[in-house]
């Protein structure tokens, strides 16, 4: 396919979604609802195909050579689809944002403002591997009376496509334009720099990945991007911190699922309670085959796989490693989390609660927490019920996006006949 | 200077904005209050050196041969200097929305989520000649909490310098550092590009002016943008419409101010009331100068002084021309917005309701009035007070931006050594 060819295809994707949107503006509730349901219905009945078509991607990608890691993230089973099913269930549930009057007000020459709650319009999401994004981002979308470009990744073509024909379908059932959910089916990476520079057919582009991915997004979109999911998360403890608590927090952060992106990379310890936690949380990580990357002070204490290094302390390291540092007071690690943070999660265990309220005054990030793990900034443990990413650029959205985050406003003004003098 | 330099000295304008915003999040209203205040006696004491410094950018305007109604925008006199200091007067009157509790929740597991309005940290303005954005973006900044890195344009260079030193003596005598105050002083094109690549410093970019400008912050920036503006804003007369309130609303749209963003640059007239309606606007029209350009059926009614073209209907002429074309039905009328809107403020005039809730449900804009002229999208005639720009995007802010909008929020997150299972 010729590159003028790949941008003909691209662009008619995004336009079919936009005129879709136009009558996905108009559903009712109830109506999305059904769709839900029947998105759901179909990938019950079309199960065997998206497991044969999944099997297939697996089979290329092993081919390939692919490593192991990322086969797992590709690969579903029936327990897989049923999750996925019961996430669009679960959607039906939830409240509409769409139609919500945020504010109504009656001004002075009579004409009524009311601040109403809309649909972006067309998402686009640009995503890696994992398959459950693609159900997730349409069902998100559907709810919320979006239409969707889905951009995944080359690895979970077959899947993807195997998916979104059975979310397609369910569409139809409900009568709704099946163009509403678009997957683009040319995995060429000039296929996302399409995508994501058409300002005219696209609302919002959603990237979901690794921060290569997150970045080249970035400085390519012309159409407003979110920015999600890198957290460099630290956690400080503080001289006033309860030692247990700080332990439990500091072990349950790093070790409970490394692999995520509010697990803490980097742990801050307070130079007058250093020896102490230092003795109490090293045997632990070492039991669970944490590898210890420290400062020289921590070094001092005890003895460190590796000497941190300027790249350790601002690694994502998505594995059991981490970084400690020793630091003089609460003054030095807000001001390293100021300069080596992604605005993700930073946590402070203390007793002391002016130390606390600075820390969650000044520190900037979407979710600050004062004795409570960073592994809870997640859509699910806020209670959003569902979440498309987790913002971490302060405009529009900010931590876990639920529905909410998917819908924009505008003012409807009424009037009879007022003029401006 | 250098390349080397310029990046050099425009980051560290940015980087010294970062810091200072570190210390601004720390201010209660009160103190804030204290500076606007402070800003607008500064401003008074500094007037003479102000408007000696505006006469020296005007001749060297005038030399350079800058239009005069460039030369107008730019010009300031005592009473514009007495409009800035009512407008920073204003905002101390307005409540703070930093520190609003948006939503609060305690988990199942005690966990207590705030989601906390805060100031976004430094906010970029690109903006063209006309000095008083310099006050009002300042003022609007300092309010919220931000600190504010401007970049005006070069004719405006020495009122921009005189004014910012002004309300930089204002900061000082309230005990804020004056680095929350930040004029680029170097005018070449690229320092526009290297302040809006500064990701690692600015949290977002307002760009104000002309679409050039906006498209190329658009194109070039890195931090998330804010678009304004640009209005190529629709009148639509319905079949139904009572015509003497069409006609009043149609002449107040683009006549009473025909230089702004919101007044209406097409008149879109329902075949079934065309003959009639255009005969009595056309008369009004010709009276105040209006230059028409019109469609073949506009043209078989009336005689126009030019038939438009695709161009005319994509133009935001800003001055005393419009476009009027003859439309079969509101469908046709809502898909030629869709088509040449620019997502700012479009209008219908009718008696059917059914017909208006249709084109404020479809009609994609960040107001869409029924029965009102689209004069009052407007942050004034909205009730907000003041406004930073009109967002014809939909990310984070759509319409007139008053002080909520330069905020984000963040999630505090308190508990008592909560873990995940």
């Amino acid at each position: 396919m010729s590159s003028f060819d790949l941008e003909t295809y691209v662009l008619k994707c995004a336009k079919e979604a936009k005129q879709a949107s136009d009558q996905l503006i108009m559903r009712t509730t109830e109506e999305k609802n059904i769709a839900l349901a029947e998105m759901a219905e179909l990938l019950w009945q079309e199960r065997q195909k998206i497991l044969d078509a999944n099997k297939q991607d697996i089979k290329q990608a092993q081919l390939n050579g692919i490593p192991e890691t990322r086969i797992d993230r590709l690969m579903i089973d029936e327990a897989r689809i049923e999750g996925m099913i019961e996430g669009l269930h679960q959607l039906v549930a939830l409240i509409d944002p769409v139609g919500e009057v945020i504010e109504q007000v009656t001004r002075p020459n009579g004409m009524k403002l009311e601040k109403v709650r809309v649909p972006f319009g067309v998402i686009g999401m640009v995503y890696e591997s994992r398959p459950n994004v693609t159900v997730d981002a349409a069902g998100l979308a559907i709810k919320t009376g979006n239409a969707v470009v889905l951009r995944g990744g080359r690895e979970a073509l077959k899947t993807n496509q195997a998916l979104v024909n059975a979310l397609r379908l369910g569409l139809e059932r409900a009568n709704i334009p099946s163009t509403a959910i678009q997957l683009i089916e040319r995995t060429e990476r000039e296929s996302v720099g399409i995508l994501i520079r058409a300002k005219e057919w696209l609302d919002l582009v959603i990237p979901r990945g690794g921060a290569g991915l997150i970045q080249r997004v970035i400085e390519e979109s012309l159409v407003p991007v979110i920015e999600t999911g890198v957290g460099n998360c630290h956690l400080y403890v503080h001289e006033a911190a309860n030692l247990k608590m700080a332990k439990e927090i500091a072990f349950n952060a790093k070790v409970q699922r490394p692999s995520v992106c509010n697990a803490i990379e980097t742990l801050l310890v307070d130079q007058k309670i250093a020896d102490d936690f230092l003795a109490q949380i090293v045997p632990l990580y070492r039991e669970a085959e944490v590898e210890i990357r420290g400062c020289e002070k921590t070094n001092s204490i005890i003895e460190v796989e590796k000497v941190a290094t300027e790249e350790d302390y601002a690694a994502e390291f998505l594995d059991l490693t981490i970084a400690v540092k020793v630091v003089k007071d609460l003054e030095e690690a807000i001001q390293h989390i100021h300069h080596y943070g992604t605005k993700h999660t930073e946590a402070i265990v203390t007793e002391d609660q002016q130390a606390a309220k600075q820390f969650l005054n000044r520190v900037d990030a979407a979710a600050v927490n004062h004795n409570v793990s960073t592994r809870f900034t997640d859509g699910f443990e806020y209670g959003l019920g569902a979440e498309i990413g987790i913002s971490t650029q302060k405009l529009h959205a900010r931590g876990p996006m639920g529905l909410q985050e998917l819908t924009s406003y505008k003012y409807l003004v009424r009037g009879t006949g007022q003029i401006r003098e």
